[in-house]
């Protein structure tokens, strides 16, 4: 029997509650400035010597060295090779997983829209695919299959025509799944290259490695600094936090299904939050001791223990209510509705990355298989922000034509505006187009 | 006579084109370690201190002295008195305004969606406005009644319920346009305060001034840096850089009409670019001629010759098509199509912020009455980014809710993907829901 497990239990009508709740959720990403200087000087090494420093930092950092830049590419071949290596049964769930991503995603494409007026007046928005997005793929023990179908799978349905993946091989060594899984997304180029110096290639292009539009993927500090420095140039999606689970349950589920639930997010890392709300305190009691009596079994018990000692919670409420108020404070990354009827919940529900509802849909489907991305807003940022979806590989152009008619009556309304503004020569150029 | 005008000349075939191309468009926004420092010590002021450091920085920086917090604070009727105060002729032309840019963002708001498989699993997503959202609004010469517009109508389209406004008044000076403009748009709490302190209090909340989940609007490079610096705490819009357009003219429109669309981007600052593009050299000839002949007349005329001769370009193209193929190099803020038939070049333009389509679609009429949003992505990130729309005011939660089939099914699938990446409790919760 190992050590119980000292995970903290609130009540929400506690006096100190919120301040608990602040310390709980309390994350500051850390900026250090060893970091950012070491990002710094390796951007500019690529970008001054390009496929040489990539070739230098790989040997430095990876322990892989290549004679030239060929040796840090792998071709589409390399590709099916990978997926031709897989299990069979791992071949078939791959190809289920890519393929309930894609069906899913199409649902988020956009298409231009326009609209005439009486006039003739034409306006509206062009929506086009970006022209080329990086990929970064972890290396080592943090590589997985998934993300990359997460993150191509959408670029690759916006239209998307070129997608470029980099991934770490340290010391040579490849992930099967996760080049077959490139292959089975689309991906159309591959570099076994990472850290900050695989962020500087594709931001700024090297001889080999083209330069893209937006890099997209999880990383280490070293790699989230390196996005962080190259935005504006291209553009990134978010830089993420630690993942969190928020479980709401009823009481009525099987608290060992709620405990595994909770673990699959602990194991992520040390840093990972799992936190559940129940207006059901014995029930609280259940899945405690589930958490006890299960933690012996996981291979990650080490990770799985520190997650949920120092970031875990688990939150008695007065009701379902009080836990969708609670809900929106946390703005979790992922919300599990374990009820009897999460769809009457859905309304008091504003601020969440993905909604999880009933009893038999845990995360780790919507991590995996569901269709929906895995990619969500951490650290409460749900409050603004979105999965990562086919609209982040797309991009709007305003389309304004107007009929002389039109600009002669805006011309009017924007002259008047624009005195107002002392900006004469925009009044000038709007009063040319107004009719005598 | 003044002094004839140093516009840089150029052919889009000579040998050190690019090189010329590349310089012309180089611009790195400036990173001030003295600024950075003097923006974190503001920030940690305001979060320490609130109300009394926004007092006490608007004394400092403002000239305005007030006894209290509540002296910094307009309610609405003080919006509506500033609705009053001005012309007629002004209240119409901006009413006029705010109607056609709402009825244009109407088409742009996002409806949630869901979708029912088979086995009664459903997918989708829910899409919700933010709860509060920070608008800021520079003081002075560049308070752009149109920026409010065109900043707070999208938000309010989106149906968010509380819209913060901050503009500084230096030594008390109200623009009363700019209050009608936010009466207009539907402003809920105006605040007084401007610069590093007023994005720091939207992003943190003081005693008086509610905490925000995004900011929007332009400002100085303290208020860049301070939306910089608190991204991730909340949410915020692009950094702007300096405001260019790109006039593609097939040669037969006026060349006054086409000096005075360059010039109105000129006027707005020394950094601001004008470019044109155009088949026939007599006409760039004429269109020199032009500005040197009307630039006399303007009131910003010390300004459009510094931004004209530092940053602009008259350049020669072999015809439309490679003019389309430099536009999407430029990636222009503003792109006037100044052609005969403008819809034929659509296809061919990628990367454009807003497209101006046809003779008598002049870039000002867009900035303040067509419809469209006249905040853009600047310097080439319109190749990965968008107009400011409805859809930077919705965010999306993935909805996921498995019925006891499907999740048997997935669970399947997740299992052998989970234990490939070595995630043995993500394997285990899914596996829980697998039908015996």
């Amino acid at each position: 029997m190992s050590t119980p497990l000292k995970i903290a239990r609130l009540n929400a009508n506690q006096s100190d509650f919120a301040e608990h709740l602040d310390a709980l959720l309390a994350w500051e990403g850390v900026s250090d400035k060893a970091v950012n200087d070491r990002v710094e000087e390796i951007i500019a090494a690529v970008r001054a010597n390009g496929d040489a420093a990539l070739v230098e930092y790989t040997e430095r950092f990876d322990g892989l060295s290549v004679d030239s830049m060929a040796g840090l590419i792998l071709d589409r071949a390399r590709l099916e090779l990978a997926l031709e290596r897989i299990t069979p049964e791992q071949r078939e769930a791959l190809s289920v997983a890519a393929e309930r991503v894609r069906s899913y995603h199409e649902h988020q494409r956009q298409d231009s829209w326009r609209y005439t007026e009486a006039d003739g007046t034409l306006l509206g928005q062009q929506i086009t695919p970006l022209d080329r997005v990086g990929l970064y793929v972890p290396g080592g023990k943090a590589s997985y299959p998934s993300s990359v179908l997460m993150n191509a799978i959408p670029a690759k349905v916006a239209g998307v025509p070129e997608v470029v993946m980099v991934v770490p091989t340290p010391r040579g060594e490849i992930n099967e799944l996760v080049l077959a899984a490139a292959c089975l997304a689309g991906v159309d180029h591959v570099f076994t290259i990472g850290g900050a110096q695989a962020v500087a290639a594709l931001a700024y292009g090297t001889e080999s490695v083209p330069q893209v539009d937006k890099i997209v993927g999880p990383g280490n500090i070293y790699v989230a600094t390196a996005k962080r420095a190259v935005f504006g140039q291209v553009g990134i999606d978010m830089i993420a936090g630690p993942s969190e689970i928020l479980v709401v349950c009823d009481g009525q589920t099987d608290p060992d299904w709620i405990a595994m639930d909770l673990f699959s997010q602990a194991e992520h890392d040390e840093d990972a939050q799992s936190i559940l709300l129940s207006p059901d305190a014995a029930f609280l009691d259940a899945v405690e001791a589930s958490l006890n009596r299960l933690i012996g079994d996981l291979e990650r018990d080490a990770i799985v223990r520190v997650s949920l000692e120092t970031r875990g919670a688990l939150i008695k409420v007065d009701d379902l209510e009080q836990a969708c108020v609670l809900t929106n404070r946390i703005a979790p990354e992922h919300l599990e509705l374990s009820v009897a009827d999460p769809e009457a919940l859905l309304p008091q529900v504003r601020h969440a990355g993905a909604i999880f509802m009933g009893r038999y849909t845990p995360e780790a489907l919507g991590d995996y298989c569901a269709g929906p991305n895995h990619v969500l807003p951490t650290s409460g940022t749900a409050r603004f922000s979105s999965p990562l979806g086919v609209y982040d590989f797309q991009k709007r152009s305003s389309l304004i034509f107007c009929s002389p008619d039109g600009a002669s009556e805006l011309g009017k309304t924007a002259s008047v505006l624009a005195r107002g503004e002392s900006l004469t020569a925009h009044a000038r150029s709007a009063e040319y187009r107004i009719k005598p």
